[in-house]
């Protein structure tokens, strides 16, 4: 026998409580031998024999190892005369630093115009859970988890191999006729199902159209102040975002007509502004598609929470009044709850198959369980009943948050009441900057939104956004008196 | 009454034992048909009256097929004139004109460039069922459903009014450990819980990747053949997508090396090129990286099928020998289900910020359930168990591919097996074209791929891309019977 020097590998230490089989282990070792360059090229390697025994492990074990590294080129096996490490890959370059230093920074021309453009562009605050007066929450709280773990269950033990498939693009054809259903029957939307595109929120909704009907430079109108989500899907595109001022009708549509430039898209909350609450006259609907039709744009009805407006029934909608030219979106986020990742968009009708190619390309559809879970739910009048009882729940707390208001600030301050019992505006006094205020409030745990977040250009005064759906009446009168507390200083001084 | 040629089925077997509803059976039957070709594009149906009398079936059942049909697009109501087959299914267009009429009917200004490039892009068919032999459809007709409607059912007993929340962009933190650690132990991948994007599959990480990296008109080099699906993402964006040929180790580097521009991405599938199924060898992986240092170029490693292979262990991934130079991409359709919409996307470091704003300006994060439910699956051990028997059943289904063909073809066919018992390539004689192949084929029922499609360049031979996963062996076997059949004429005179 020749004596030849064999390579076992310089430091191994196998783990036999790891769970990680040994082979694994073994194989692992070499791996990183050979890549750091400790192995090098043409060096044999012990036999398997020699290792088992060496290494007190079963020669299956040793050839499983080999058997991997051989198959991924590490090694090769020469008959008759041993195993060798494999040339030409040896550890003279280190892959992993040369990495590092490379992309230990990121140049400028890195990412993409439009994920700069996103970066740059308002966000809303990272989710958290449902403290006073977080924003955008429903009553996560209520919601009838125990009913929908049945429905969800019982959904789930229907499927059949089919449903394991892709759904169409714009989602399950059941969900859609349900989807188009209720919207024609409480929204007055003028649907077929064929119109109707699941999607996975509002803001997939909203990214979805502007990559499907804007380019770079093309001039979008938005209301101001206005939802930070459209604008940065908007944003992101590099649309040229243009704002016209709200007044108690909503959009001031005749200022609107006097932009430089004709827009290509309109977004509008016509049944109830984001943030302020106003629901859009008819006189200025009818205005809006008016000057829409000139332009010629396409109106987006942003109809995010409509589900809980108490004192009348929610204005029927935008799209109800010009279904070729509005498209409407939708979201179960508030409806339901966030984490569902249900929403939807109705389209004219002539845009279908641009937004279904567009859908396919972007995530192929939505999950079918949720799609078929939510359908039952609707369908069978769980829906309508969790809506009535979240109206009560909603009208309670928007009480318990007006009487708390009052009491701690008595008229000092003006309330906007937004009609919808998950969110209203406090105005500051004029001289007070509502970003200080929400940084004093946020250092004694209250989350506040600033107004002058909402605005595209320095609003006239200073407010705060409060959300308080999701959270108790004892939290929201703990949460009032702490922001009480922490804004005080600015107020006595204001 | 006009006498009119009415179109009812060639051949209709309702059978009223399947438990099947009757009208879902008269939807399936029509919508194979029209598929399949065998109801041509505006051919008329007969009335729903004379329908119902002729299949003694209630006359409800067939409204609500055709309901069913029209919500769909398969078919449409011309008031007053009746019902007709609505154009454009599969046999009736070739797959790389589609696009072209797509974008007809709207002016030229209304769709964003992006919309338009889509739309030209080489898309994949649409969803459709199971039949011999679509692609891209793992063992549905397999799949544990029983198991996992008490895993789902049991996660969502479990959650808990935080988790209605919105998650962490990026995924729950529970699931993305798992994640890491699965992708650790099994694909070699380095990674961190943090360097994890959960995303609804491998299209919208693709997506995510194309916007957040690239503009307008940077190159981007794939492999040719290559996915569809990434080159829609690519064109998308505007990219100048470059191709480089494949040989028996995968992408031919050194041609690479040779195009006119540096990319600033590389899309690869090393572990099993899509649509060749080769892998690519140690000796090119490295050049790659090396080539990829110098441009600098992002490397895509799209590893959407590894847990597969049969012969050996599935490759280590590439992001392995490289974590701060490639984006690692995976999906859970191909192991669980498609409609599970779920994958993932794992990053270098300096990334993580930049993919976080894209995808909450994208749609937020995933559904909070799915998200659940996956992790258990593969906690608890039920996953790796699937996997195990799933390539058992892929391993006998693939014989039986192999044996049918050689059976039915001959030595007339060459076979390209691709080592993952989803799918295997056909090679046609060189004189005969695989898109007139596929058409006959689709005119008999069967679906096939021509292997030209997946071509950015004239290919030299024609051959056709079976996917044959999701069908039982009888299934197969009748469908390669079918095939030849369809095919025949074409050989004989070839």
């Amino acid at each position: 026998m020749k004596t030849r020097l064999r390579t076992a590998l310089p430091t191994l230490a196998l783990d036999r409580d790891s769970g990680i089989p040994i082979y694994r282990q073994l194989y692992e070792a070499y791996r990183q031998a050979i890549l750091a360059g400790q192995l090098r090229k043409d060096a044999q390697l012990s036999s398997t024999r020699e290792l088992a025994i060496e290494l007190r492990i079963s020669r299956h074990s040793v050839m499983n190892a080999f058997d991997q590294l051989l198959a991924e080129g590490y090694i090769r096996g020469d008959p008759g005369s041993g195993t060798f490490v494999q040339a030409g890959f040896l550890g003279d370059t280190d892959l992993h630093d040369k990495g590092k230093s490379r992309c230990q920074e990121l140049p400028g021309d890195v990412l993409s115009r439009e994920a700069i453009r996103i970066a740059k562009a308002p966000h809303m605050p990272a989710s958290s859970p449902p403290i006073p007066f977080r924003r955008g929450l429903p009553a996560v709280d209520k919601f009838p988890l125990a009913l929908w773990s049945r429905i969800v269950a019982s959904c789930c033990r229907k499927m059949r191999s089919g449903d394991l498939n892709y759904t169409e693009p714009q989602g399950s054809v059941a969900f859609r006729r349900t989807i188009a259903e209720y919207l024609r029957n409480l929204r007055a939307v003028k649907c077929e199902p064929e119109q109707v595109f699941v999607v996975s929120g509002s803001q997939q909704g909203l990214q979805l159209i502007a990559h499907t009907l804007l380019n770079e430079g093309d001039p979008v109108c938005m209301e101001d102040p206005g939802y930070p989500g459209a604008r940065s899907a908007f944003l992101g595109v590099g649309a040229n975002v243009l704002t016209v001022p709200i007044d108690d009708e909503g959009m001031e549509v005749n200022k609107a007509t006097q932009l430089p430039r004709m827009p290509k898209l309109i977004y509008v909350t016509p049944s109830h502004q984001f943030p302020l609450g106003v629901t859009m006259s008819l006189g200025r609907r009818l205005s809006l598609l008016d000057w829409a039709e000139q332009s010629p744009a396409w109106v987006v009805e942003d109809d995010y929470d409509s589900e809980f407006r108490f004192v009348s029934r929610p204005l029927s909608s935008l799209q109800g009044l010009s279904p070729d030219r509005v498209i409407y979106v939708g979201t179960f986020s508030k409806a339901m709850f966030p984490s569902l990742r249900l929403g939807y968009v109705v389209l004219p009708k002539n845009l279908v198959r641009a937004f279904s190619d567009s859908r396919r390309s972007n995530d192929f559809c939505a999950p079918f369980l949720t799609q078929a879970a939510m359908n039952e739910f609707i369908v069978e009048g769980h829906f309508a009943r969790h809506l009535r009882r979240m109206r009560v729940l909603y009208a309670e707390r928007q009480s318990a948050m007006l009487i708390a208001l009052r009491r701690e600030f008595g008229n000092y301050l003006q309330i906007s009441n937004t009609d919808t019992g998950m969110d209203l505006v406090v105005w500051l006094p004029a001289s007070i900057s509502d970003t200080k205020a929400s940084h004093l409030a946020s250092r004694a745990g209250i989350l506040t939104m600033p107004m002058s977040f909402f605005y595209s250009t320095p609003s006239k005064r200073g407010g705060l956004f409060l959300g308080f759906g999701a959270i108790s009446q004892n939290q929201i009168r703990e949460g009032v008196k702490k922001l009480r507390r922490a804004i005080h200083p600015l107020l006595s001084h204001g």
